[in-house]
């Protein structure tokens, strides 16, 4: 019975897939906070490297991975694939359950994925020292570690309340050599407004982003990177569902639907844009984007222009959202608490050739649980999301009585997190659906843009 | 340039290699406390199940995994080999250094590899209860996974220095479906008469067995489980290096020196019993057991008989010991504060088969911040010390200007003990060597055993 599916270091994928020539329409532009016109190149060039821009606008559908890049993904990649033989059989499903784990990364999820080729282009153009916001404090690890390997210098705003929440990840960060600030900070313009308004914010991904783009843009030996929701980040991610494309091979499945939790949108876009344009086992697959119920921003935002930031100092983009001032709840799942999305998973949603779901977090956890107890790996709160939507898949599977191949993506390990599973096993973590009344008021300050 | 030495997964050892035939002289007896004579078999039924008391007795040199347990391993095993192509780099050495890394495991170390036979026996048995005690929370985590996957219940005695300095690792076990007291507890005579004693105690891994034992041996449902030390747990961990001369074969390479940390010993005899028994490269490794110069068992304890436990319940071994009431400080190598030793690691190093070598804590985390941001690996405190003395001999090499291979086994990852490189980088920890005269006033202890 076989559980582990490796694919071959020499299977490592050498370019990544580029969705943005096989999207069904143009995608809108994004707009300059400062001019309300569709942003240059030049102001991009303040915060990004050349090279990273060009990869933004890209209309490329192959985009080649710098050997360097490949030399250090080879430190995790290709990661394992698993067959849940257990989990499966706990639920008593008909249905194959397969999961895709980039815990295995140095910094525990999939976030290098990006973290390493965004550092490797900065160093190129010659830049000191990168400045990022962090959530859950992945993504801001993950570019801490990539800083260390690339010899850059690292400064991370990160949201405080997770900065509290996760203290091992802070320790994390700062063993890598980076700098991390609780988010409101002193340290920025926009973090001094926010704690002049709010001394006890809880901060938020936006206010962060907010920060670090301000530090960037100030500092010229510095650049701004960010983790998610751009188009190549989404892009880097990618190497995810291509080597699960091989390794769905390798046993000869293939998946009906594949299952990502969804923030800003990179690590459901890793999985999934592969499989969506991957014509080799003639059906299409069903791709499901999961998110927490308290910050529902595919399934109750709108599609429409929004600041990708608290202080409207980042670009206006068209993506799905809940209001730039929308201010979450501090539930335990700090990387997906983004009020807005990825514009590409945003136009693909919208289009309708995907799905969205919202799920409540005691349901992850409990899913999560029996997932550790079964599967043996402790999944990122994050990623429980996926786990919860596969177990319901699964389950769905039974009650009708049908065969069916779930694929999801299990992005990070949970060793980090234990404070939550200490708080759910208490019956400490309450449910929270972010109600309707609340994000129709955050609607109503969208950015007016006239094309 | 391969980074990732993967060994397919059906090169998973079929069979552990069990040292005690090739030993230099026959192990000494072990004896009963009760009856100062060699304990019976009957003595050990009260606490492990036949196949286990099997195994610890048996002269067989290679003993069948059962598929139950390979299904199992098969989770992460075979376990990845790395070169370590940018550690090298940084520190200018001529030496090859590869790492076998045992964090992959579910629990994050090597301990499953004796958690999950030690349940699946157990199960076989009848047995319904596991009670164990565990330093680190290394080995308590692991055999609450193991008791999760084959059904079993597990209560966990961790030493209270441990409970709180390592808050995660207790939520994991608790995740696992695992009971856990900080030890000494209330729960045991043993626990007890010592809080009387000094209600502050910070417990031992000495005491917290004796906990463990006690419980085991008073509930008819319960066995015992010790995730080090013994004979059929140094065997359950030799498919570490049973994997690794495999790998080293995969890429045409043989170390010259094979490292690992030493606490029990379990460890160190996963990676170096198979390779002191390879005769296929036609060559002698020399084999090095690291242990911290706070509780330095085999370099400056004495060979003697002594009590597994500070209570003086479980049996008396003839080992490497600092005396069985030591009573170490708080290091933060929680996994390496034991006072005994292996009695199969002791005859060796008695007989000169071996090496060891004590070291100080802040140059295990130096060592280990080193290799963090080089080979991005997050490494255990307990795994710091075979870091340490790797990078020692790569800089010895260097100094020699010799070509060197290096092994060692990464045993653990530090993602739960990030309060440890807190402490570390604020300069909190301090360097402490056990003073000899100390060790001399617990040997005085020692039980009189006559033979």
């Amino acid at each position: 019975m076989q559980t582990k599916i490796i694919l071959p270091e020499d299977k490592l994928p050498k370019q990544w897939y580029n969705i943005i020539p096989d999207l069904p329409g143009p995608l809108a532009p994004v707009i300059s906070p400062r001019t309300g016109e569709p942003v240059t190149p030049e102001e991009l060039l303040a915060i990004f490297p050349p090279a990273i821009l060009e990869q933004e606008m890209s209309s490329q559908r192959w985009i080649d991975i710098p050997e360097q890049v490949r030399d250090i993904y080879t430190m995790w990649r290709p990661s394992p694939m698993f067959r849940a033989h257990r989990l499966e059989k706990a639920l008593g499903t008909p249905a194959k359950i397969y999961y895709k784990y980039e815990g295995v990364s140095p910094a525990g999820s999939h976030k290098p994925n990006s973290a390493i080729p965004q550092a490797f282009y900065n160093k190129q153009a010659g830049i000191k020292r990168l400045a990022t916001e962090t959530g859950a404090g992945q993504w801001g690890s993950s570019l801490s570690l990539a800083c260390s390997l690339f010899g850059l210098e690292c400064t991370v705003y990160m949201v405080k309340v997770s900065y509290f929440q996760k203290p091992y990840r802070k320790s994390m960060m700062q063993m890598w050599g980076a700098t991390v600030y609780p988010s409101p900070s002193e340290m920025t313009e926009a973090g001094r407004a926010a704690l002049a308004e709010n001394p006890d914010s809880n901060g938020s991904l936006g206010l962060a982003i907010s920060e670090a783009v301000e530090d960037a843009a100030t500092h010229g030996d510095t650049n701004y990177a960010l983790g998610s929701v751009l188009n190549h980040v989404c892009m880097h991610q990618t190497v995810i569902g291509l080597e699960a494309i091989e390794q769905m091979k390798m046993v000869g499945d293939y998946p009906d639907v594949v299952i990502a939790c969804c923030g800003g949108g990179s690590n459901f876009a890793g999985l999934a844009f592969p499989f969506l344009a991957d014509k080799s086992a003639g059906k299409q697959v069903r791709c499901l984007a999961v998110e927490p119920a308290s910050c529902p921003t595919l399934t109750k935002g709108v599609y429409d222009f929004d600041y990708g930031d608290t202080a409207k100092l980042g670009p206006i983009a068209k993506m799905y959202t809940l209001g730039h001032d929308f201010m979450p709840p501090g539930i335990h799942a700090g990387g997906l608490r983004y009020h807005g999305e990825s514009p590409l998973v945003s136009q693909l949603y919208n289009a309708g050739l995907i799905e969205a779901r919202a799920v409540m977090q005691t349901g992850c956890f409990e899913g999560a649980i029996l997932f550790a107890k079964t599967e043996g790996i402790v999944p990122a709160p994050e990623s429980s999301h996926a786990v919860r939507a596969a177990i319901d898949e699964a389950l769905l599977a039974k009650e009708e009585g049908k065969e069916k191949t779930i694929l999801f993506n299990l992005s990070g390990h949970g060793f980090m997190d234990m404070t939550a599973y200490d708080n759910y096993l208490a019956g400490n973590l309450e449910d929270y659906e972010y109600p309707a009344e609340m994000v129709q008021e955050s609607l109503k300050h969208l950015p007016k843009v006239k094309l």
